[in-house]
């Protein structure tokens, strides 16, 4: 039994979705594993992970906008402001996805669908760097 | 330390939420194990996990309801229309849910609540078929 | 290898969020452990855990309010009225956050980000006590 820790370093320039599945499985790909579980978390409360489709480009547009249009940017909207007019709107977007994903591993490979790739969803305007943190925990 | 992988596939007909709850269980009953975790992911990114109340049908019907009239079937408010009017509502419906649960198991038992059901949210129209893996990671 | 599963119960007071990382803290460091998976559940559906923000008080307020405008208690709305007109809001606001959380544990410590809280989302409107089941699995 062995876990692994790893941390990703994702450098976003604005809203909208990131793929970062192939980061993963580089790293992944590089251990001497087997079956188990990858917990991925990320520090930071603007932003979030979801697994989404990796094919057509147009269905990460449409969800950056359908979560624009549901949490306004709009000052008066909300108490907290003093962080710049996306930052509740970014804390809010990530209650209402994930902060963390726990993927299962068989045969050294995760378990997703042929269409699923792993996001990282940023809520801020301005560019951040974002830590995601993996821990592989199996054999 | 054992780790057991297992897919259970659900013939859905039409959008709403179907109880796996018992699938689940009976596999698991199977199974010679006492404590860890089950981990389970649906391996699409048009239909969704959560766990909900299993008492009262109404809940369901009104869970449906409510995500139908927050993400609505209308290919104007959307990029992604190539794959029918509800492909890109699902996909959104399945980022304001869950892909994933993770679930502790204790004593050969799912730890849950009383009124707790595994849902399989499906967001589709047509009938499809989901695979949700299963995988018991523990002793 | 070691499993050990935990209880918090939470006495809620009305909606809102209630930090409970250091009660979970307060318990692990009891433990002789070092690395693995905490896997914390809500043995409910009325009430949600999710990670935010735990500097400015605003950022929950704002969180709470915005769930209340997104989900109507206006029991014209739903069929499953019988229990409160708080009740399938409550249901709903459950399914839009999430019933589990799963948190990578290094060296004894929690992998959380600087800013980043545990938090019960309690969605019911009179008191309730909220169990929280917690689950280490690791060494």
């Amino acid at each position: 039994m062995q876990q692994i820790f790893y941390e990703i370093k994702i450098r976003t320039k604005g809203q909208g979705l990131y793929n970062f599945t192939e980061q993963t499985l580089n790293w992944l790909k590089k251990q001497k594993i087997n079956n188990g579980i990858l917990n991925i978390n990320i520090l930071h409360t603007s932003a979030s992970l979801t697994i989404q489709e990796n094919a057509d480009p147009n269905v990460l547009y449409d969800l950056k906008n359908f979560f624009d249009k549901l949490v306004p940017m709009d000052n008066k909207l909300y108490k907290h402001t003093t962080e710049g007019i996306d930052d509740m709107p970014a804390h809010i977007k990530s209650v209402l996805t994930n902060n963390q994903l726990t993927l299962s591993v068989k045969d050294g490979n995760i378990l997703l669908g042929t269409w699923q790739g792993i996001y990282l969803f940023e809520h801020r305007l301005e560019p951040q760097i974002r830590i995601i943190s993996h821990h592989f925990f199996g054999e």
